[in-house]
């Protein structure tokens, strides 16, 4: 079954174009030009990308550029695009003009296409370029969407999905306050915490890095919308640059802010290289929590032991009975993706001069697939995971008390030299550090009373007051 | 329209499967444990476990390990995955157990399902592990399976592409060897090259990126097979890991080697850790040559104007006639994906501990996706934008000849100082070096006669014999 | 001349020391079991650890840990240390114990020695472990030296440089405001903007670093000091926590802050993670200003020529008068090492595991050098550079008119399908775009009177009115 | 004391020079344009400039470039360099002009006034470009110079170290032959290993690094000395190319070799980036050996205990008689910074445009520093702590007989799925895996006989024969 064509123009002249395709001339010189990588933009930018046409629209028509007409038709066809209902129609690869112009225009024709069909009884035509994109650039209108759809997935994916998580290791904070454990630095036998204590560090570290997106926010949400070819603002009205981001942020209900400075947002993409930077910390967060657990949960019988993650499936084709920590593994490696990824997203800061970046596409992918692992990871984390950790109490407190590091608490008493003495003392003989205490004459020579010996001793004293 | 389901088993209980997969349990238990990034495996990824299996299939057949008959379908099954007849069955993320155990199970699962159909008038049975995993482990096989698709991405796909590539800009070499231009340090005029020259140090880029991946080579095609669970070799017969390995190259045309420490094979990824680092310098070989190619492409009217790439697609939504350098955009960004790819890949050595790297699939993916896109932007590179380029040789003369640095040889006649002398008044004064010399007084003084100054400021004399 | 010891003795043994040394036998050891790089602690990173010491001092006399004599005699050492007056007795190298005990029992040691020969004359001796390091631990005492010394930086080095350079680039923007050159997007000719545009973003680049910096201020500032040995507090006095920190702002005037969370605070180093970020996104804004500057400065006659950047010394050893863009090679060069500063950093994080990070030191050394680099360069820039900038008006212009982009008002008038026209008519004619116009026909058709035509290739109306 | 000074000229005019200083005008400017890091160049590199400027003195000699009075003094002034003698009179920053020529002409400077100075009898002057740097540019000579300093670290520096590190965990592979200990997958308990076996794979990383230095060093030790300026060899007499890289490759015994196109040479320095990729991965290899050997020290009591680290130093300066992993820390820091160090070394290819890059004294620095970590380390790690290791058999054994997952080798008898029984039945119930497999009645029911039984569940049965 032949496929059919139509044939489409542009400035450069005829091109093949499926015949059912809403896309027309420059989307089709696009999908042939860049046969590269196979993926192509990502849900929520195709939506953004429409997002700014439908505000255009609207401050073109209020500014008297665009009849109220094809103003009209230019929105409903945007919220079709909003909606979803025509990204098969977005063919081009991440892999294209850096500037975005390519996917600008798959949006533009698109768009005409739509509204063209919906006013063919009235015999008017929107056209790309003149009305679709009118009062726009791709320089303005590509690095916009990019900044709406990474704020979209900012406020509305990833801190939902943080404090999901947040959440989850909270509730497991409090259920473990009780327990206490040995502490560890270095690796070595420390003195104790509570795993109740850890937890809430790591509850700590998920909500920090929500307060990382936020503090990057205002930057991220600034846009250039306005500026058009250079950040002069050329073939614009007065007044557009204000109302449209005005009305992008009303549409979206984001906190999206007109750009300070038109030049420097049209030619640099450092807000989103900064949060980009943000992403990566909570990643090396997530990677510390990710190994802490996996290494508590390690055994079952050669390892740590002290916590039980749930079993999801098996975890070895030979060795039987085998379950391993794999959601913690799947985590750990989509951090390593967050971070490769902002190292593209950085690197692609040298991809700019004069008036603009040529590395937008890859920025925007990169920056979206690292939201969405995040996003899913803190989900999956807590559901599968962490709500279901169970804590090995017993070999917990077994671990905490047999620390040589409990006899930290005679510093105070007998002084640095002599505890070390004793905790020396008690590994090399495999006594406990009461034992040892006793063995080496300090309480024969009252240095310490028993009784006071043993409060020192007493692994729950030593815990603190912190959670 | 309801989908239907099965009930499969395996050691940890009953799951809901799809009717018609060809898969099982642990693989469906995966795909519900991972819903993060929606990526599966890579074609050449699923086509090289499935290598494996016939493979081990083989060997165990000749160690008498496996029945002739099981042997068989499973050599004919994994024939059929390697072709890409059922791709649509090993559905499991990307990001899940760290050391692809899923992948491995779900290879188990679909090459047993179609060899126990296929031996379905025989009743005989086929069962995951016992057969089709029979001496082997996740832990040798899955590495395995990345090692050899990633040899057979070097081999087959890139090092073509990119001997394309090269041989493009060789043509192009050849074509442009006598047109002398201005060579550029520091951005600043410098002597004259030829654009023939510059075009040869590009080729000679790509093809020392090839030596780059075969020098590395040996350490990529090494694999762990034949250690199974921790590299000892448990349950593998007497000489298995030779005989699979040998059979392994002998199906694939691959140099692959039988690891030589099987330890180090069996715990560490860095092989691969080591080929993307030659990958990663093959994309700054590419990011550099792209970069120099739109600068001597800039303009038309306000750049550097020396070359002409070819006109793809209109370059702008606002400004009318614009064309831009945009497969050396596409091609930057590719790069700082490949970049990015490998810091996830080099990063994830740090997911290794013990007998066990848990980041495998994640390497895997960075890697592969990685060769494609320097495959992909070879071959787009050289037919869409080197075969067209052409030169500006009228204006690359014009600049040579204006470089004040064309005082270079008089250094030999009347000393570097004397020289400088004449470079800066020519500047100062907007006079060709040839005036400056004589307004200076150096042909009056019989420092030098008129005519040893023009066979000295001829540039064609300044560019040497190297190609 | 032999150099004199003495015996010095710890918990584990005698050590000989250097006779005049002010350090004791852990220095000496750590000395001995590091030879590895030759780098010592930074100067504000000793400062820092004495300024700790100093507030504990407080604390612990205010609580009845310390009698007055021995914390005044703490103090007053400390107050040297601060000033300067003892580097040459912190001999160990960054590359040690991860947890930087080494540097904390240095410290201890040097105040120690100094204390007790204070109070020589009084027989009192002052212990390193017992009476410097008194509630104290080197896990919570050496990071929170870290974040003292990196937010001392960050607030009274870097972000004056960064000030600094801002009013250089604004009072240049000043100066250019009325110059107007030929915007470039993708290399490319595209509509004018005014130099003093460009440099207005350049300068409101360097201003938001600064509000990177102040966004990620409040998580550097915050510290562990108070969490002792695991985040518990264990061997610290009630309100130690709280006062020592409170002291610790109030000596060094720095914002601060108490850790919210101990356990995130101790375990983990997120907030350098995270401003190490930062500092690469400045990084990136400093490569992209420098960039457009020396391409700007490119020439003198083959290259741009926009920009006059001040000589400075001879370029060439070779090519005799010619004089290159050196400041912004260098600056381009540290903020290379910026990036790679920031991964060092960054993937320190996988250096800890449960109550600590073990990979501190070299974080310290990376941060504190990145800061010295960018406040350096910012000095460097705006002295030796921007400040002597002078902009070639003449052909600023020329390029602007020969830009084939300012057929872009056009659009408004005749659409974009026939500016296209004309622009590549232009173009491949070598034809001004009025010429163009006029050669198309569009004038005569009455499409645009000359007058009309005139107006809107006016390059001086296309700037817009942004700044 | 008031500093003397001379006043010293170049093309640019005068400049007042420390009297006693051995370099001249244009050193002096470089020192005043660059107060940036106070970091110099590293003291093979100086030493390896020195050593091009005696090869073309002496080049220049045969050649008849240069008079035999002048080119000796030179070549005996170069040795005086080459010796370390006169370090301090480079006081160049390494954050200079990009493309090192102030040290290019630092090097001309010194040995032309130490030639003058040793033929002052005979009233002969050497001019630090005249005669120095005759046949030579800043272009050829600096990159040149890099690339000889680092192909002699790698050779005399780097290889012998890692080759030591190489032979001492050789060493105590064979003394750990025999000791079986539990292996790890996933953390998790897997089946037995030796821990000979382990430390051979540790053996056979650090020797695949020095594989992969030697797969690289072709690429690294091609020098383009002899393109001058920018490739052509302008200002060269014929044969200089050639034959001055043989005189360097003579002088130095390093297999040095011309560049097989000067163009690529001159313009890029992939050969050091490759290198660099290759130095991260030894980095990466280096970080697992060192996590694995802590995470076996771990303890004394609630760790893994199955490696005893040599004690150094005391761990805790509040933890009284705490050691710690202090070598492997200090390691992975080291390590870390060789992963930053790369990364700047690979992004300042972006620094480079056309005939020159200008991003080579960073690259020189990173390069040189991480060699020498890398080195330094391999000494320190082998001397300090391998040689020292002493294993916990006891512990390692009964932990491998701990192991659930020695169930495996019953998969051949019984089959995966009832194997997985017995293991899940021996860890929810705290059996031996003998225990359990007799209680689930496989014995009773003549699976297998109890003496089949303990044969199949003997350890050291299961650990293979390779090593």
């Amino acid at each position: 079954m032949a496929q059919e064509f139509r044939i489409e123009h542009d400035t450069m002249g005829e091109v093949k174009v499926p015949a059912d395709a809403l896309y027309r001339a420059q989307t089709q010189r696009a999908v042939e030009n860049f046969p590269i990588s196979g993926k192509t933009l990502e849900r929520q930018h195709i939506a953004a990308l429409a997002q700014v046409k439908k505000a255009a629209a609207r401050a073109n028509e209020e500014l008297d550029v665009l009849d109220a007409t094809r103003s009209n038709a230019i929105q409903a066809a945007a919220d079709e695009v909003i909606a979803g209902e025509h990204d098969a129609h977005f063919p081009i690869d991440v892999f294209q003009t850096g500037s975005g112009t390519s996917s600008n225009m798959n949006t533009n024709e698109v768009l005409a296409t739509l509204a063209t069909k919906a006013l063919a009884g009235e015999g008017v035509e929107v056209h790309p370029n003149d009305h679709v994109n009118a009062s726009q650039s791709s320089n303005d209108v590509f690095p916009t969407s990019v900044h709406v759809a990474v704020t979209s997935a900012l406020v509305h994916e990833l801190k939902p999905a943080m404090e999901k998580l947040a959440a989850s290791i909270e509730a497991k904070a409090k259920e473990f306050k009780d327990i206490v454990k040995s502490g560890r630095t270095h690796l070595m036998d420390a003195t104790p915490v509570t795993l109740g204590q850890e937890f809430g560090g790591y509850a700590a570290q998920v909500r920090y890095g929500i307060e990382r997106i936020e503090a990057s926010l205002p930057r991220v949400a600034e846009v250039p919308q306005g500026g058009t070819a250079v950040g002069t603002g050329i073939n614009t009205p007065d007044g557009f640059s204000s109302r449209v981001v005005e009305l992008l942020a009303e549409q979206t209900g984001l906190p999206i802010t007109e750009a300070r400075n038109h030049f420097e947002a049209q030619a640099n993409r450092d807000g989103l290289i900064e949060v980009s930077g943000q992403l990566r910390t909570i990643a090396y967060s997530y990677m510390k929590i990710n190994n802490d657990l996996r290494w508590m949960g390690s055994g079952p019988n050669t390892g740590l032991g002290e916590l039980h993650i749930p079993d999801l499936q098996p975890g070895s084709s030979i060795m039987p009975g085998k379950v391993n920590p794999v959601i913690c593994e799947a985590a750990i490696q989509a951090m390593a993706q967050v971070v490769g990824n902002d190292t593209t997203v950085a690197l692609s800061s040298t991809n700019g001069a004069f008036e603009l970046n040529v590395g937008i596409p890859v920025m925007a992918a990169n920056l979206l697939e690292s939201i969405r692992l995040i996003a899913n990871i803190s989900t999956v984390m807590a559901e599968k995971m962490i709500n279901g950790l169970t804590a090995n109490e017993e070999r917990c407190r077994f671990l905490a008390e047999a620390s040589p590091s409990i006899v930290t608490p005679l510093n105070k008493v007998i002084g640095y030299e002599a505890a070390a003495k004793i905790a020396k003392h008690a590994v090399a003989n495999k006594m406990t550090v009461k034992e040892a205490t006793i063995d080496l004459g300090f309480v024969e020579d009252g240095s310490i009373s028993e009784e006071d010996l043993d409060k020192a001793l007493d692994v729950s004293t030593m815990i603190g007051s912190y959670t």
